[in-house]
């Protein structure tokens, strides 16, 4: 048998020019700061609110059992097979009926999660150099898979009610080329937990519409509301131009990977061609896992329920923050989704922040990453929905020690 | 509450240019013949040997059901919480262990399947007239996805020993630009059934160090060999220039979407990135209940299962066929993977051939689909695995009906 002649080819190696060359994608896509924070959580005595992390003590575990035992013993080798691209057709027509009154299942794509529902939509849209807008600060999974696509980054300041609506206005007018969507996340956005108000919604839908630029409205913390629902969606408020996309990562399981693209038909076509050019199809199994329990009558009592835990998370946080900082932050209660977005005094950096705090065994994830453009440097995400009331108290006051030892010098 | 004006954004989108403006991409990425197919299998009295598909009754379903109740038990909320990108430690270390002597598993990338295993790769390689090469015919799938990056294709002819080297080195020399990859599908290809000698995989791996092109080899059939081993791989023979992908769609079940990466760590860590920004990680579940059955004693015996039925459908395909055309086709019988490429006269179409098999409720995949470049148009890719044998009988001798109309036109 021949032997690879190892002497020679260290030789070729060493002496020549990089044999794997990589594209220019590469060096334009960022790390993502949250997953790389994920591996360092595992030190021992590390608290952290850095992830996006539901509490997994809420997975209706034994539900998703039984689920299996009675689809596998149903349908059998189906489950397992090649199977269709766009999706399981009962789960879409759920997606479709729940979310999208007047919609049907063709108008529904199942992705892996809703982060492959964004790279699926920067595949359609992002040419190099296509101007796109977004909220400032965005979700960063959105900002990382955009810039592999090496968009232009038209960044939208958003406020307590919304984004602001004369930057958008000013923006439009002024960008030498036709954005080609504004990607936004309305309702209790990561990382600000911010949402749109109804006249917010409304004038901005008209307002993209008059100027020819379509909507990705990204869902994903709509269900987490702890008071009174959200105003009407964009997609329902101008469904010709919004483009919709959810999750079942934060409603019932995040390792399942299950999300969904909701757009007009003609649009759905080309992105179903793109899925199957990325990974033919996702696993029917968990699609299957997540019809049974979604259409099943223990849904809802399992919305409620993620609800309740979640505002009670909160209304702890935000009671172990003001005791500990008083009034040197300006807290508001976050009445939806995951997260605070603290903000500290302009001198406080918190990339800082974080390296001293990761110090103390204390890990969140600062502001500055959720920025395109010029960032702003003095905010830092902190997820509430996974840590213990204990883990809670003890971080915050490790928080403020920090601030505290910072903000002195 | 706002009302949309419907009558206005009618008007709107009637007289505008187009909202959603897609990106270059979308033109040049062709949807993907197979899987069109796919959705006409399901005509009433259609026979198809057109998809890729594995006998799902070998499916071990019962196993599975097993290990899934086994690791919930002792695995729980893990299971469906967000993981690592990478993913499940102990199937790669798994995976280094049986295929990559010498390597480990921080040398080794999960996907969702070695579809999305090829459109990472495209992601790091390819930017837009990059120059790659490829064997002519090559797998479809493959094609797709390249295609929408819009490289410069290279195909080289694939004969029944290997590719043609001649050929390969004319490429090496003539092309203006260094070509960022090779690749290849060594073991029983997709489409023709064709393997690479020991030979040629020695001469081709040192041919391309010496010019600095790295390998990408394609092992989806290597484990499907009905007599003998095939030779060792060219990943083995020359790790440092070769990154190879796999997959469990063959031997496990395709639904699961369970395939991987083996590559440098150094190139393995920008796929990392890659992989998180498309879709985070993949669903944890479904690696651990592949895990749960490479890992026990049942592989082996399932594998041999696996070769010895395939076998049996292509030694009993070859039977129909020569039952049917005799000598009017050079038959030769598939001694692995899971296709038969019938090579028909010069003077038939296939793409026609194809369209009266449709009208006699028969479906194969027309072999112009298969190339790149000028198509080869008198081929017809012919799955086994996956047809009764009953079934396998009538579509041969519908077959061979179809052919005798084309050619006594």
């Amino acid at each position: 048998m021949y032997k690879p002649n190892k002497k020679m080819s260290k030789l070729i190696l060493e002496n020549s020019p990089e044999i794997f060359r990589s594209s220019t994608r590469i060096e334009r896509t960022p790390g993502s700061v949250t997953r790389d924070i994920l591996k360092v959580i595992d030190t021992p005595g590390m608290i952290s609110f850095a992830g996006g992390l539901p509490d997994d003590t809420l997975f209706p575990i034994e539900d998703l059992k039984n689920i299996f035992e009675t689809s596998v013993s149903k349908k059998g080798a189906k489950l397992f097979q090649y199977a269709d691209t766009q999706g399981h057709s009962d789960l879409r027509a759920w997606i479709a009926d729940r979310y999208y009154p007047g919609s049907s299942a063709d108008e529904i794509l199942l992705t892996s999660g809703s982060q492959q529902a964004l790279d699926l939509l920067s595949r359609y849209f992002i040419d190099e150099g296509s101007a796109i807008l977004l909220e400032r600060p965005s979700y960063l999974g959105a900002i990382q898979v955009f810039s592999s696509y090496a968009p232009t980054f038209i960044g939208i300041h958003y406020t307590e009610e919304g984004p602001d609506l004369e930057e958008l206005k000013y923006a439009l007018a002024s960008s030498s080329e036709k954005p080609k969507f504004f990607y936004c996340i309305p309702d209790f956005q990561n990382p600000s937990s911010y949402s749109y108000s109804l006249e917010i919604r409304n004038s901005l839908s008209k307002l993209l519409l008059e100027n020819g630029v379509p909507i990705l409205e990204d869902t994903a913390y709509r269900e987490l509301y702890f008071e009174e629902k959200l105003p009407t969606s964009l997609c329902e408020l101008g469904p010709e131009h919004t483009i919709s996309i959810g999750t079942f990562s934060k409603t019932l399981a995040p390792g399942l990977r299950v999300g969904w693209i909701k757009a007009p038909k003609k649009i759905l076509k080309d992105l179903i061609v793109q899925k199957q050019s990325v990974d033919l199809h996702s696993p029917t199994l968990n699609q299957e896992l997540v019809y049974g329990f979604v259409s099943s009558s223990k849904y809802e009592k399992h919305l409620s329920l993620i609800r309740k835990t979640y505002r009670k998370k909160s209304e702890h946080t935000f009671v172990c923050l003001q005791n500990n900082f008083g009034n040197s932050l300006p807290l508001r209660i976050s009445k939806g989704g995951l997260f605070y977005w603290l903000e500290f005094p302009q001198e406080i950096d918190t990339d800082l922040l974080f390296q001293k705090c990761l110090e103390k065994g204390l890990a969140a994830v600062p502001g500055s990453s959720f920025f395109v453009g010029k960032p702003e440097r003095n905010h830092l995400r902190w997820n509430f929905s996974n840590a213990s009331e204990e883990e809670t108290k003890l971080g915050v006051e490790r928080l403020y020690k920090v601030y505290k030892e910072i903000s002195e010098r």
